[in-house]
């Protein structure tokens, strides 16, 4: 068998073994000269293997720590229609949101415009949690015209869905006029929230949601773990 | 004057002479003690005023050092054509592109699944760097299947344009069929390319670009500098 041949198949026994769990999310991999001696070859052909593992994300290595399995990531699609509930079920995970604050306040000057909302409008705004299978997986924080949404924060204690919140208000469909995709460092507050270190690359979408008029009903932000979300985008959801 | 318009004003203030060029790309704002004593307000306003100009993206607080001027982003269209100088050119960039390296090899077991090749299949790869006006803002690696562009370097050389090797190929039109976007730390070596710091978040996207038959032509990643590019969708571009 040729050397190509020998790293392609430790390659494909590795990842079909992190997939059956033998491996677990999150654990370490045997060192290059442990999985040498279980294959039966040199550490280059293993390092090799370990390197295209790596390519597609499925492991990484820590600078002086070895080798460990990637968290499995979380497709979140960026269609259209964003509904965190259908995404979440769609991908196999099982959604949760934790509301941490609604409040009424004055819009500060980028919500105004967001929002194309009077200087000094009032606003409705929800910060939470959302979870995947138990995971914290994104921060949001919603803000939403208060005098077209008077009712808005019990509306959304019915069923905890802004779907139907906003339904209640009359508006039958809204979608996504613009998302704008940034890579930052989690903040301290960010960190703690979603249990990562201040730091780690965290994906931020900021967005727009519009009525069928074009009218803005929702400027959103959400924060995503960088290591616990891909962010997908298919020509089909549009 | 009530205290929510003095702050919005100083807001407005503040992102003008940061827009006009008073306060560079890339430096320090006056301490919050010399912005209060400039505008003749309390300390409280003036960090009202910068928490909105930070939650706008114009500044950034660094911990200790004071606050800055983020370096202006590049909007880049995540549509379903992506035409690298097209995109930079409607932002207001220059763009350019440095070929760092082309060869021909193997395929690796992720690039043989993404662009549907046998094992073994040869495979001509591209990476490089792009530049907006002469700032390095992402490092991109194309891989193209051996056997259908097997002059896919020189017709490169002829304009430096991947739309028109693959003409020169035959194909007319390609389309990107489903983009994944992550963010992960910066390595070593993209650090160097990017000159950024090791670590450093950096938005990675993913995509598999389709001819009209939908025979995958090129596999893609590219990594975009976190803090000078901001990938957008609209739906229009679609």
């Amino acid at each position: 068998m040729a050397r190509t041949a020998l790293w392609t198949a430790i390659f494909e026994m590795l990842e079909s073994d992190i997939e059956a769990g033998h491996y677990p999310s999150g654990g370490k991999l045997p060192t290059e000269a442990q999985l040498a001696n279980r294959f039966g070859v040199n550490r280059h052909t293993v390092r090799r293997a370990l390197s295209a593992l790596a390519d597609k994300g499925v492991v990484h290595a820590r600078r002086g720590a070895g080798v460990f399995v990637t968290q499995a990531s979380t497709d979140y699609p960026l269609g259209q229609r964003v509904r965190f509930h259908q995404n979440l079920l769609e991908a196999g995970r099982t959604p949760r949101r934790k509301m941490l604050i609604t409040e009424t306040r004055l819009a500060d000057a980028s919500e105004a415009e967001a929002l194309d909302l009077r200087p000094n409008s009032k606003v409705k705004v929800c910060e939470g949690l959302s979870f995947a299978d138990d995971a914290a997986i994104a921060m949001f924080r919603s803000v939403f015209p208060e005098q077209r949404f008077p009712n808005l924060f019990d509306d959304l204690k019915v069923n905890n869905s802004v779907t139907a919140a906003l339904k209640a208000a009359g508006v039958d469909d809204y979608t996504r006029q613009q998302t704008r995709i940034n890579a930052l460092p989690a903040s301290p507050t960010l960190a703690t929230h979603l249990q990562v270190k201040a730091g780690v690359p965290v994906l931020r979408t900021t967005s727009v949601n519009v009525d069928r008029d074009g009218t803005p009903v929702e400027f959103g932000k959400t924060w995503f773990a960088g290591d616990r979300v891909t962010l997908t985008l298919t020509p089909d959801d549009g």
